[in-house]
């Protein structure tokens, strides 16, 4: 405790000023704050001596039924105090589909928003708001995740009784892993394929009760079950649904955009100016979910990182190899190795945040053309989305983990908190589209530009300055590497290391672009680009670090007044980001490729290597103060290891005390069932 | 089903001639069959359609209580059919410290042979051998791991009464983490620091008895529980214990090496060579563990491939990009990402393996050596398993999750069993002696050989030739590479690859050493290895690749007959193994290494990708043979996505509705608090 009260009186800043910046303004953050003690004292949360009850051993029920707890909670805070804190990010900063009721809102309302006729929507959206239902989005199956077009349940019209028959044919059809199918929902909204008249029309959005609302039972014709344990998200009940000849009126099909008669005639609805809305729309919230999940896992790594960075600065482990063998032993946080980790996951949670900001920008640019119909950077925005969110997810989800083996033993007990925090980021990767399924998007609309610039039509505006330069590569007329500039004192320059990050995602494009267009001559386009998709995995890893440090350098630049100690901070974290990434990268698709082209000479990388150490040592004194800025609680944190006061050991102990199966009874049941210690080991009474 | 017959009708080879080799020879391949199969009935788990009993929803109590019974049934099988195949791995290949029992042998036992007296190793092995006991192993406290000096638990002698006390004066002098401390073990080896006379004598080994045989109640005076849920091992009772002045008597200490006398003399025994032979036999058995866990995180890294290739070999999920839309969807090993990250996977699995026998061999002989008293390999043995150990548990712990990431949801689920796995793997890069410590020690070993040569002593001779080289770079004589050899043709030969390997370890160390060496000139040892620390680590990384490389290309060209199909198919995994650690490295300390120096130009390096492709197309048939080789059964995967008829979907259903929580009690528990709805979202009621 005396070290981590030395650790914050080392700050160079005051870590308020970070907060500020974080959260958006200094309202933001006593609100926040104040929405959280509410609810922390609501939930007995407060003493962080106590063990918290999600570490008691619970068994499945028991979790779910914590996890049902501390939904009410939150949903009740939010109602009284107007405020949606917990909207995305529960009171533990876990993404809201953690929560029993965390779809209701976001996947199951806003569909209807979007799908629903204006009569669906006045009836339906109040029911939601004044939390009559709770809702499912039940769209992926056992058999069908991200490839929406092989969903297999059907829904088919009766014209004898005007209702629709849901249905599960298969196995693989069974609709598996929605959040809060499995206990908590009265409804869903079910992706189903629409058959009139014998025809597919393809996959549409029905909403269908599943439950009673007198008895909660499942309504007759629905199977419905949890799916069991997750390495995460125990707190809700990713469930199971499967459908037998279960009918639901003609109203069911949410109808906005195509409709059913009576007669069973299909038809779809007719827009105003004719230019796809729905689709369009329905981009738009996928950016929206998207952009979303790139902020929740800088705090999900950020939150891993202030758990090692406290631990670390705490645990005094063994001595620096050679020191004199009567010194006492030393803080981990001294050890080159784990100081150079702990500062480089927290530049990545800055860069992942920052970015994130950046795209909130240009987002809400976009939802303001987009009401005046103007569509166009539609496209940039969904690839740079698909981008980020690859992106942002594995290197959130590989540094919580690397946080978490920093903690050594200790880290890798539930006490820690740190297996739970790691394990939700890390299904970040898969939900909300799958990362390689991402990256592909991306790579498509960034040769989609190349051709066109290359066949001299139009080119997105966001990407015309560079598509330029990719084209110069292509065309093989290779000029000498521009970006290092020569000068070797100017390499540390952030617009000089945004040049060098550029002419390697160009190059790295027109090389993948070029081998795609070659091999599309030898062999269908499919097969071609299955033939090149690790070159184009790393073009697309490119471009999204290069995008990254531009939003990194810019908000490092001009969220605090220049020449501040925070300024200055953020300065060191974006120039150690921009370098690591160069000397050892997180993600490895394109390893390497700073060093080809002669875009780093190996006497720069030997600077680079120098100087990265002198950046760590800048920022040594202000490890407790950045981590500090993100302003968790104890309680959300819900760590023995990463409380506020540095109080690691006798927490720890003190927990692990408090443990139910400490009670004894573990101990007898084993024993019980023996005479003696030979019965205990063998199996001869089993 | 259908596809996985395709996938394995497409085998080149019979996959037991690699089985054959994986586990030495055909009658070690039916004892363990065998061996299997008992303990399998036994415990229950042949059927595979069956829930697996540890799926059920366990809380903390009953996944012990399933350890409990599942290290009984082990136990009892060695006993009576006399063999050791569940001594390093359980019937999960599990490594042993995921038992109750599994400490006993292995640590218990080994301690009282290594420090016994003749008279306490009379005694207590024959208590071991006799399972009239289980002993832990406590050294760890909750402040001190890998540093033994740090121990604070004391063991005073009182003269009066002929007695040691043990006390753990401090919370962080709590025992915390040993195997089987918290619920299972009647005695345990306690690392505490000796005091005679008023006098610390540093820390011995005493053997205390901490449980009572009649009613396996804690002793007077040591309060025992467990550490709680971990991410994996819950099957076990990692334990803390606090002694509280427990009184112990004079034949506790363990005293081969140190006695007290009666009148509390302390005095260390003469030996007969006076060539500290206990340092050098703790040196031995830390071997013999380290390369035990090489080889265990071998099969851990299979079991999760294993799981991925079969999984993605039914899994039929989209198509490829540019499709014709009317195609059907695609097995997802046929998208190239899941096919080179599967194959990646599977060539690091033989890799570790064919290393940690390789290593075995040497072992062996060091064994002879020592017999005779000849110790003189122990430095290099000793670093070479402390470098193949972390580089080993890191590759397989980040292939694991890999792995477990490529399943997406499902692979997120429990019942995919690859969370158990991954995280079992996971907590191998901290035990038995943390990575960042183990790569360091490596390290000292490299600097100490290079320093010896430059000061024209002897060198070791297992690194003399080897040594020699890295001089050269030193020197700063700055040959053109010679290891590309010019011959594009050749880079791809084995010979070749390992050249490359070696020049970059050569480079690495010489480059790494001089840095060092010139900052001692600028400050104190201990400062300049830590400064140096990064380099450092990328030495050591380069050395343990190049090993492992060597070591692979010696197995997989002499393990089976030239010519012969799974020969063929051994070569290609080298190599590709060889190529991908060029172009995506799992571990990234010497990222872009291999393209300094000229060592491979940027052509060779687009050579390198090309070829990978061909390697991955050869490969492609035989993914189910090369997982299938392993000869895991369904019952030790515990996977619902990995078993070997490839039935996932109605397995993974089958085994979600017999979920208990799934009985419907969970949904009323959350219901009954609730009058309606809105009461179930609301806290109301709390």
């Amino acid at each position: 405790m005396v070290l981590m009260q030395q650790a914050r009186d080392s700050s160079t800043f005051n870590p308020m000023k970070l907060t500020v910046i974080i959260y958006e303004n200094e309202t933001m953050v006593r609100s926040r704050r104040a929405a959280f003690h509410r609810v922390e004292h609501a939930l007995g949360l407060r003493d962080n001596m106590q063990l918290p009850h999600i570490y008691s051993g619970l068994d499945r029920e028991g979790l779910y039924l914590e996890g049902v707890r501390r939904a009410r909670v939150i949903t009740s805070d939010m109602i009284t105090h107007g405020h949606n804190h917990f909207q995305w990010l529960n009171e533990r900063y876990q993404i809201c589909n953690s929560s029993p009721f965390g779809m209701n809102f976001l996947m199951f309302r806003r569909t209807i928003e979007l799908q629903g006729t204006a009569e669906q929507r006045r009836y339906w959206l109040q029911e939601v708001d004044q939390m009559r239902i709770n809702g499912a989005y039940a769209q992926t199956e056992l058999g069908h995740g991200t490839f929406v077009r092989g969903i297999e349940t059907t829904a088919t019209f009766d014209v004898d009784t005007g209702t629709f028959t849901i249905h599960s044919p298969t196995p693989t059809s069974v609709k598996y892993w929605p959040g809060g199918l499995g206990f908590s929902c009265s409804h869903a909204i079910v992706a189903a394929r629409l058959i009139t008249h014998g025809k597919d029309r393809g996959v549409h959005m029905f909403i269908v009760q599943i439950r009673s609302l007198d008895d909660f039972a499942p309504v007759y014709g629905v199977e419905l079950g949890d799916v069991g344990m997750k390495m995460a998200y125990n707190g809700t009940c990713n469930g199971y649904a499967r459908f037998h000849h279960l009918r639901v009126p003609r109203s069911s099909l949410l109808a906005a955009h195509a409709q059913v008669l009576r007669d069973g005639t299909y038809c779809q609805a007719q827009t105003k100016t004719g230019a796809l809305p729905l689709s369009k729309r329905v981009y738009s919230t996928m950016l929206d979910t998207r952009r979303n999940i790139v902020r929740c896992v800088a705090f999900g790594l950020a939150q891993a990182a202030t758990i090692a960075a406290r631990y670390s600065i705490v645990r005094e482990q063994g001595q620096l190899m050679f020191s004199d063998a009567a010194e006492g032993e030393t803080a981990i946080v001294m050890f080159k190795s784990q100081h150079y980790r702990l500062l480089t996951l927290i530049a990545q949670s800055y860069a992942i945040l920052f970015a994130a900001k950046d795209f909130d920008v240009k987002y809400d640019q976009l939802v303001c053309e987009q009401e005046n119909d103007d569509h166009a950077r539609l496209p940039f925005m969904h690839a740079l989305s698909t981008g980020l969110k690859a992106w942002a997810t594995t290197i959130a989800s590989t540094g919580a983990t690397e946080a978490r083996k920093m903690c050594g033993g200790h880290g890798f007990v539930a006490l820690s908190g740190l297996p739970e925090i790691e394990a939700t980021v890390s299904a970040t990767v898969t939900f909300e589209g799958e990362n390689y399924v991402m990256w592909q998007q991306l790579v498509v609309y960034l040769f989609k530009q190349v051709k066109a610039l290359c066949a001299g039509q139009n080119v997105d505006v966001e990407v015309k300055d560079y598509m330029g330069g990719v084209r110069t590569y292509i065309n093989d007329e290779t000029p000498a590497s521009s970006a290092q500039g020569g000068d070797k004192a100017n390499l540390f320059d952030g617009a000089t290391l945004l040049l060098i990050y550029r002419e390697r995602s160009q190059r790295l494009l027109a090389s993948a672009y070029s081998a795609y267009r070659d091999m599309c001559g030898l062999s269908s386009a499919a097969e071609a680009w299955n033939a090149c998709m690790m070159s184009n995995l790393s073009a697309a890893q490119a471009f999204v670090e290069y995008m990254v440090l531009e939003s990194f350098l810019k908000w490092s630049s001009s969220s605090s007044a220049p020449g501040t100690p925070e300024s200055q901070a953020l300065s060191h974290l974006f120039s150690l980001f921009a370098l690591t990434t160069i000397t050892s990268p997180s993600l490895s698709f394109a390893a390497g490729s700073f060093l080809e082209h002669g875009l780093l000479t190996p006497d720069q990388l030997n600077g680079i290597r120098v100087h990265i150490n002198e950046l760590l040592a800048c920022l040594l004194p202000d490890i407790a103060a950045l981590t500090d800025a993100w302003d968790f609680t104890d309680s959300s944190l819900c760590s023995a290891l990463g409380c506020k006061d540095g109080n690691v050991y006798e927490r720890l102990l003190s927990w692990t005390r408090q443990l139910p199966a400490n009670s004894g009874r573990a101990v007898e049941r084993a024993w019980e069932a023996s005479e003696g210690i030979e019965e205990f080991f063998k199996a001869s009474r089993l």
